[in-house]
């Protein structure tokens, strides 16, 4: 969906909101470390994000995938920017055809800086020189395909920034007769510059009405993280910064923590004074860190970092996609999101209200789940994490079943069937069944009319009342499968599903049912039922969740070495098992696994 | 679906089944008699009804029409029989293609009686002599498209019933060598001819089964409900009447209630006989009455009139139609559910799960809904009826209260706004609202976790949890609308939508949400939401309910009448409004109401 149309939305709602910019990172080590913020940040609620592209074109394929997994895996509506550097008109289209397909819908189009090695920007063959000329071609070439953001200067642009005032001037109000010309070419959206004095860019506002530019204009915030990088940035832009703001960074320029600290403070004094000024959002320029672009935000009422919304009991996806309406998934991804989002991308419609209408829908391969997915065994540095957490070898069984403990316990958090780091939510009775030899890999509690506002299990708007069936998933030993079967077999209200690795799933479910496992009440809503089970979704996962066991752990560890075997021993011969219970009022699905 | 399909599916999971045969009455009076009895047996489930062709070919329109609304407002599984008297080819082609575009697919193909006034049945020119020719026929023209189902005679054919033993004993072979070509040719069904004999049936079934006839073999059970009834149809189809039975229908032929009584005795005892043998269903020849047929079902156990199952808290479709799958219908169509399904017949699909999938879906014009609809005013001799439970004058509009009143004490069992006879299910406080002058025309009590098998208010196989929030729907005058409004809008948990009869809707409740007024949580399965709300199907129904005081119910009254302007005046100038309480656990929506 075109931001704009979100932000038109907003404004009409009279919502203040917020944006996130990132840029691409230069090692494949730091791209997951950013995609790993992002999963964090985004849950915030950004109106949308943005990545930067490559200074003179050199991350271009990077900024591309980025791109693409920000808008399909991490969920966010995201722009993306494009400059003319070293860009002929071929690559420029070749990669609008990507970002199109792959469902990014809005670029930030800017000539961007000289390439390296020269001081003035000059046209590559065949390509643009200016970023009207990139505007024109995207409206030319594409139509109202993409929504278009350009860039305002509300100092002027630096390559115009001299110190005779009255060419001064000149150039800034030359500045902004190019900024109508590329907002009437198809620019709908205007981000500025950074700045640190907020007078200025009012005023540079208030300029750009008196010449009827009317799009909405967003002021670019940085704050302050590094007198370095304070100093090299202002320098770079030849941003004016108000002398007491200098001042007091110069009285604390040795103590980093002491500038982070006052940069977040003149972050906030910053965009106080520009929404009480009618500004409707703000721009964060983050440089791919968290704290301090976050605590400005939290500090300014926008974001409750206690109380991250969440619309569906797992991550929603944005407005305007074909996913946007999605309101169904098979629980066994919920640890996996992005592994799902991967294997059903490209279904030709997704799920609302029952599961039941989609079921026929094929699932893409475990082949197709690439290898950065693989996510403690992608990287050395990632494998030397898991092996600290869950231990440089393994002896026996126990070994295990401590590495499933400390993971329940928090004191780990590391999980092979996890893509997200973290400590899992407390279920009732994981390190009881862990201990009893069942190797619980995903949980969901008995919920009976709880407010949808529940610290612990809460999701969609206030005033819901949300329901649960107890849900445990775990892999138990074969022996230990024998007398639990009978057990389950004889509990009225157990459904259950269980496989091997190379078998097909069993159990007491029939092959079209779908169990809900969650669901909700809300006011003047249709009930929501956002997580399921059923038996074809399972045969999909387990040989997912039985992979993992390989990719993800055994990996770690060297070939026909005993921690290797030990864990392709239980790769080859346990059950995994996935049991519900349909009396959610009264139901004790963790007695019926004890015994 | 075709009817084999479900027998078939029946045979598979070891269940008895049951159908019923109706004839098309003479008179449209007649007719909508037949319809309100099919409503009331058709709840019991039979596993498909059907509908004779007029003798002669007379009534030949009447049973297609009637085999339409069977299949697409009765909502059962329909098959029609189709006879080769008086019926050129181009006359059958006509028929078969009306019944195909209305859904109904399962034909019982006879060749049928002599035309009226002569003995011998001849071939009209163009058409066939023969069932088989028939069968034959349509397997040609419609390949697959129909169940078709033949005749059997476990006493041969009539027209080869003779004194001779050889020669009856060659008759009654070569009927059932003719009754395979029938099979062979397409035939997937065998329904007998009546008979009073039950050896004589199963005999029947075993040499039919020693020629290689291997498809279904349904006895046609004909209860004795007059005396009169019984020898002219025993005579009629030459049918061997036990001596036992004779002597016992003689023996009181005077006492029609013993005949009726001894008539369900013997059906109970013939049925019990056949199905102890192996037979899996039976197919009652309903001579259009209930008592008999119904009275045998019960009495073998294979019908509960005390609990009539319903699958969703509204009228089910059958399996293998575009609606089967059905499951989400807008509430205010409850005690209207024909011309619901009359108003939305052709959607391209129907809303499963969640009503905002097919919010676009249009709604058919009320012109569409046909004047038989009109339940109250369609024949004069319902006129009277109406005048009779209503009031034959109304002077004030506390006559018209007093007949809501009556209505909802269960004093009166017409009701201008419900196409079913009866009382209807008690919410909670209709009376001291009517007496308040909120004119109820529609209601549902809230439900919190109530069991699927409640005798009031279940719905849905057995161990599910129901939820319901309280609704209301009632007529109040302008002035009342006034103060009421204020209240509702000052209520924090409810919703409302409100139109005159001019006007167009208005509430608090958005125009694209739609509200969950009814739930269910079933072991093993996804949650079901049947009934719901939304604005855009108010609107089509607010026209519905208003015009529905003038054409149910001042169409009683002659023009210009005090009645008649009383009841216009309402129509013109008072407000319909309907109410959710959101608060399914706490809420009290009459207490917001009564101020």
């Amino acid at each position: 969906m075109k931001i704009i149309n979100k932000i038109n939305q907003k404004l009409k709602d009279g919502q203040t909101f917020f944006s996130f910019e990132f840029f691409p990172p230069r090692t494949e080590e730091g791209v997951e470390n950013l995609f790993e913020r992002l999963d964090r940040m985004v849950a915030y609620g950004p109106i949308f994000c943005d990545i930067t592209w490559g200074a003179g074109g050199s991350t271009a394929d990077v900024t591309l995938d980025i791109a693409t997994r920000m808008q399909n895996q991490v969920c966010v509506e995201t722009m993306m920017h494009l400059t003319c550097t070293n860009m002929p008109v071929e690559k420029l289209e070749s990669a609008l055809l990507e970002v199109k397909k792959a469902g990014v819908h809005n670029i930030l189009a800017l000539r961007g800086d000289p390439p390296k090695g020269q001081d003035k920007f000059e046209a590559v063959e065949g390509g643009f020189s200016c970023a009207l000329d990139l505007v024109k071609y995207i409206r030319k070439e594409f139509g109202d395909l993409f929504g278009i953001c350009v860039a305002g200067y509300p100092e002027a642009h630096p390559d115009g920034i001299v110190d005779d005032p009255e060419l001064m001037e000149q150039n800034y109000w030359a500045d902004i007769a190019y900024l109508k010309q590329k907002v009437e070419a198809g620019g709908e959206l205007i981000i500025t510059q950074l700045f640190y004095n907020t007078d200025i860019f009012l005023k540079f506002v208030e300029d750009c009405r008196s010449v009827g530019i009317t799009v909405p204009i967003l002021p670019g915030i940085m704050p302050i993280m590094t007198y370095g990088g304070f100093k090299r940035m202002t320098g770079f832009c030849k941003t004016k910064v108000p002398a007491d703001i200098l001042e007091a960074v110069e009285a604390i320029k040795d103590n980093d923590e002491a500038v982070k600290n006052f940069g977040v403070d003149l972050g906030v004094r910053m965009c106080r004074r520009l929404l009480d000024a009618g500004v409707p959002g703000v721009h964060m320029y983050t440089l791919n860190l968290e704290r301090s672009a976050v605590g400005i935000l939290e500090r300014l009422g926008l974001i409750d970092t206690a109380r991250v919304p969440k619309p569906l009991p797992w991550r929603h996806v944005p407005t305007g996609t074909a996913r946007a309406a999605e309101s169904v998934r098979p629980v066994f991804w919920s640890n996996r999101t992005k592994a799902y989002l991967k294997r059903t991308q490209g279904w030709p419609s997704y799920p609302t209200g029952r599961w039941a209408d989609r079921g026929a829908l094929q699932y893409g391969s475990l082949a197709d789940v690439p290898q950065y997915m693989r996510r403690h065994t992608s990287t050395d540095a990632r494998k030397e994490r898991a092996r600290a957490a869950w231990g440089s070898s393994l002896e026996s069984e126990d070994d295990v079943k401590a590495v499933f403990a400390k993971y329940f316990k928090g004191e780990v958090k590391l999980f092979p069937w996890s893509e997200v780091e973290g400590s899992p939510e407390a279920a009732a009775g994981e390190e009881a069944l862990i201990a009893s030899g069942y190797l619980v890999i995903n949980s969901q509690p008995k919920l009976n009319g709880v407010p949808s506002t529940d610290s612990a299990h809460g999701w969609g708007a206030p005033g819901g009342t949300l329901y649960g069936r107890a849900y445990l998933e775990f892999f138990c030993s074969p022996a230990a499968w024998e007398s639990l079967r009978a057990r389950l077999d004889a509990a009225p209200s157990v459904s259950y599903l269980a496989a091997t690795a190379a078998g097909s799933p069993q159990g007491n479910l029939k092959p079209d049912d779908v169990v809900a496992l969650s669901w909700g009440a809300f006011p003047g809503k249709e009930i929501v039922q956002p997580t399921v089970l059923c038996a074809s979704s399972f045969g999909v996962w387990k040989d997912e969740a039985f992979e993992l066991w390989l990719s993800e752990w055994a990996g770690l560890y060297e070939e026909g070495s005993p921690s290797r075997q030990l864990l392709t021993g239980i790769h080859d011969n346990w059950v995994l098992v996935c049991a519900v219970d349909n009396d959610y009022v009264a139901g004790d699905l963790a007695k019926v696994l004890l015994g």
